[in-house]
């Protein structure tokens, strides 16, 4: 879990203008993405996962699944040698699982800075943050409808973080931008205002070719036709649901070899059974279903196993999050996952508090733990999510990502070298003494615990004398010490010049629409 | 799991008067201790344990553990095959361990109503509330000095909390009673506002054998010698210092077949190496002396392997809760206890916050969620703990007792029998609809999510409406439902009387002290 060094980077696509901007850029300290040097935490015993999986199978071939309005794949399915009636899909026994075989157990997601490069898969997790939030909440501000300007402070706050490896992609809905055209100032704004990896577009088939082809402005057209720029979430409708809008997104990313994570996105008790066992199965067969017809578009294409999965509270019909039956699904789904030999996508800073108080940070460590110990690779909303991810919250942003160093640290495992075993520090101290000043704890102190940017150590007096602040006041005054520091990353002023007009231009195409 | 329903009790010692007072109670519902139908979580291989425990032996046997004060410890040690220099106590390898083997892997605590028995050891998790703080803390009254009153309604809570096992011991520190007599009035708040099993006193070896004393009032003189109804706090003065308080009153309650934490307390970097593994070889040797010195005592004597341990702030010097180096000291140290096949302590809701806010959730749902996988048996401070364990948080105690019914759902883990495969639900539901009126939600839906007694899940609306509270203020409010709804358990009034007259001499025998 190498951690890179700050220092100012060379912008890819280099010349002149390039390094005059990169003298002028402070970078910031990232770390890599979490390797894990622990086991995974395994909840399903053989004979639970021989269950799931021959359940599944069985679904897919007896009740099958619906692709909507989509003749094409019904038309790949039918080829494949699945029985179609009407748009109906059932699979034969083994077809999907044998279809997934062509997709890659992991792959390397570029940046256009390249030691932001993310490896997703293995024993990696990749740490993205909160997607898709019509409103953002502050301290200050209270609750509102979110705006292209909230959206550009996230992306500067994800750029800083150092725990966070992936820019995301809608961090919230810029309300303010019109609807055709807020995915151009999204991508514009992952790409000039960070130099981490990103998400396309999905909301059109449309959209996800625009976002290949400002891909193509930013990494080279060969280049993105050679390795993957993008990672893009594509939800299942649960139940068994796979609409025309994402199937025609994923389809365009598939064929330009862009990753898709293909997610069923659930509620428990309502998009699938009340029972962990029978949601795993309904969680398996839907993936089973897409990655197989991921392949079937394009095979190798690389893809990732989702689950996005929350319990629901049977009184008021509201979902839950951080719950013990959503951490069960995470576990089994991961070892589903893993039997698959794919990526798996879970967790986040899932929670359903309207502030980021206990509660929030109850449901969110909850799901922090078990998206590390369950082996996810790709953690989507592991920061700043809140309110049932109705809303992005700034401050719970950077408590998140600060909570992420976390993980890194426990993913680290425990050493047990000759400096670790510390024998003769015990030796030293010995019986009643204190090991504050003697040579092992002056070695390694700096770097023996994780250290929090945001949490409260002081002493009680101190801590009244400051003002007696909780954590969402402490959040706060960091989030605006960030937003003051930031500074861009450089960009070649060409490539900066190329997406402008690529903007403008395809802003200019169309009437502004609102729906 | 099987959780006990709500109906009046039987009061042990029965009686007519204790069948009236019986009729006059209200009972409240408890659960059972958990039981693990999961794996344990195990972060250190083979080769990592084996030094580990190499090292611990190494240091024994070199280093050696201070018995201070304690002519009749040092006896036994030399007796049993240590050399003895000053108070020093050098332990050849091996011997600690072999000692260790006439400790029982798990014994039954037996509490005034049967049916809140705990299995502690094995596959079993009880929790007790925090222990030890001076001050507490409530929405209302802010921080102050703790008194009896305070430690009264603590004691009342934890009777009425469902998740809850066990009513602990010094829940806060009743600073209005004499140090010497405290303990007097602490016990009898256990014995007679809740029913559930709880700690003797350790602060003097006399006050050991008071709470024998009044145990063998309220359990009847022969059933505490043939049972274990105290599990009481020995705390090791790390680095390996075992003074002649502590030791007195572990052998009290040896010699009376009572159970005792045997347990480092450590702030890592100044109690113990900067280092995980060397922090783990210091918490083992220490174990190892402390336990076989308890079975010196009385061969077969209940104890427990703990380990508390924290990090440690290098800033500042604060003690720091909730870390990834805390959690993989925890997951060790559940491995080091089950290879000596001892019962382990761990854990707790521990955090360095002020408030109950959420640094305090971040750092609690760690260790409660560290505490569970990796094996506690017994998790003191699992309720409660706020400022690094100097404040009894009165909102804190029913949000940490409400988070641990999650523990308890976590640990079922996940049925596969032909209801939780729910293959009927997802025929009759099938690509599109929605299982929210199925018949198998139907059927289960009661029992198949954890549900909070505390945590809001109200439409935004409706919260605001409702005056936009954050979960301290929802604490807030169930403490003084809880506090307002609470009665008292039936106990023989004989027992009641014996208890007061015992208590009333013992404070009449001496003058107040205050150290």
């Amino acid at each position: 879990m190498a951690e890179t060094a700050p220092r100012a980077r060379r912008a890819r696509g280099g010349g002149g203008a390039a390094r005059r901007a990169e003298r002028t850029t402070v970078s910031f300290d990232t770390a890599k993405y979490i390797e894990r040097n622990i086991p995974n935490f395994e909840i399903l015993n053989e004979e639970a996962l021989q269950i799931i999986e021959a359940n599944a199978e069985q679904i897919l071939e007896e009740v099958g699944v619906n692709f909507v309005n989509n003749q094409a794949a019904l038309d790949r399915w039918r080829d494949a040698g699945a029985m179609i009636e009407g748009e109906r899909v059932r699979i034969p026994k083994g077809l999907a699982r044998r279809l997934c075989k062509t997709a890659p157990s992991s792959y390397t997601q570029h940046a256009r800075n390249p030691e932001r490069n993310v490896v997703i898969g293995g024993n990696t997790l990749v740490c993205a943050p909160v997607y898709g939030p019509p409103f953002v909440r502050d301290a200050e501000g209270g609750r509102r409808y979110a705006t292209m300007d909230d959206f550009n402070k996230f992306v500067k706050l994800g750029y800083m973080s150092k725990w966070l490896h992936h820019s995301g992609g809608t961090v919230c809905e810029p309300t303010d931008i019109a609807v055709n055209k807020r995915h151009l100032d999204m991508l514009h704004a992952h790409m000039t205002l960070s130099d981490k990896p990103f998400m396309g577009s999905v909301t059109e088939p449309s959209r996800a070719q625009d976002s290949v082809e400002m891909c193509e402005i930013l990494f080279g057209k060969d280049f993105v036709q050679e390795n993957t720029v993008m990672t893009s979430l594509i939800n299942i409708n649960s139940p068994m649901t796979f609409d025309d809008v994402m199937m025609g997104a994923m389809e365009i990313y598939a064929q330009n070899n862009q990753a898709c994570i293909i997610s069923p996105f659930i509620v428990g008790g309502a998009m699938a059974p009340v029972s962990v066992a029978g949601t795993l199965t309904q969680v398996l067969a839907e993936v089973l279903a897409g990655i197989a017809y991921s392949q079937l578009v394009k095979p190798g294409a690389p893809v990732i196993f989702g689950a996005f999965v929350s319990s629901i509270d049977m009184n008021s019909g509201a979902p839950t999050f951080g719950t013990p039956e959503a951490s069960h699904i995470l576990y089994g789904a991961g070892q589903l996952a893993r039997r698959l030999g794919l990526p798996f996508r879970s967790g986040g800073s899932l929670c359903g508090s309207k502030l980021p108080d206990a509660q929030a940070a109850y449901e969110t460590a909850h799901t922090h733990n078990a998206a590390l110990l369950g082996g996810v690779n790709f953690m989507l909303h592991a920061c700043g999510w809140l309110e049932g991810g109705l809303v992005s919250s700034f401050e719970k942003f950077v408590m998140d990502a600060d909570q992420l160093g976390i993980l890194h640290h426990l993913a680290k495992g425990v050493a047990v070298d000759e400096n670790a075993q510390a024998m003769d520090a015990i030796r030293e101290v010995g019986p009643g003494g204190h090991y504050l000043g003697c040579a092992h704890t002056q070695a390694n102190f700096k770097e023996a615990f994780w250290r929090t940017d945001v949490f409260d150590y002081k002493p009680f007096e101190t801590w009244q004398d400051d003002g007696a602040r909780d954590t969402q006041a402490l959040a706060s005054a960091r989030v605006q010490q960030m937003l003051a520091n930031y500074r861009q990353p450089a960009l070649d002023p060409g490539i900066a010049e190329g997406l402008k007009d690529y903007i403008n231009a395809k802003k200019a195409s169309m009437p502004d629409a609102f729906i």
